[in-house]
């Protein structure tokens, strides 16, 4: 049997892949009815905000997101994590690769069915500055 | 006998009082050790780095934090909060008043003795862009 936070590191990965494939449908799986996402700049969003922005975003766009996980920490029925993103985005047009960086804190509650879904998330993305000599 | 989510809604306010106070020495009162704050464009920083940070700021700066609690929510021995914060930074020697807006996770942790610390936040602060007519 896998153990709770092998189960939330599943998630994790998942979640990322499905992410860099345009997945919604798979997406939709993994998060709470009641899910709010936090990133800088935007309005908080539910489950249906996440979808309308995702599809709006790869009909333009390119994505490419690595997301390292730093901790997992299982309480109970709850559980948070953070992990280290990245996030490159290229136009499907074509143009320039912009590069963001920041980290994550994601909340996940487990459900009566055992399943662990993504409930709350609070990201700090924000565009790479280049250093140039 | 409060409830844990009357006790979570006292460190809340606490906390933003002395974030006003610019009281670094309550502020370490309200968190534990192994405390993560995540910003936007900044490294994740843990007890040190936010007191050194604090500090460095409330030298140059006049803060001035509102933060509006949109939930508490309470999981046994962990917790986590949503707010809506505004920042307006103002710099001692005078000058423009910079408006920060933007949300915040925290994730406390109830402690052996049955006292709430701040464990993990994340927040999504940015600069407020006045659209002009």
């Amino acid at each position: 049997m896998r153990s709770d936070e092998q189960e939330i590191r599943d998630v994790h990965s998942t979640w990322i892949s499905a992410v860099n494939a345009g997945d919604l449908v798979r997406l939709l799986t993994l998060i709470a009815d009641d899910v709010v996402f936090l990133s800088p700049g935007q309005a908080p969003v539910g489950r249906d905000g996440f979808s309308a922005n995702f599809s709006a975003v790869h009909q333009r766009i390119q994505v490419r997101c690595n997301s390292d996980l730093e901790e997992v920490v299982v309480v109970g029925e709850v559980a948070y994590t953070r992990s280290r993103d990245t996030l490159s985005v290229t136009r499907l047009t074509g143009g320039e690769t912009t590069q963001l960086a920041g980290h994550r804190i994601t909340v996940y509650r487990k459900q009566p069915d055992g399943i662990w879904l993504l409930a709350r998330d609070a990201h700090t993305l924000s565009p790479v500055v280049e250093v140039r000599s």
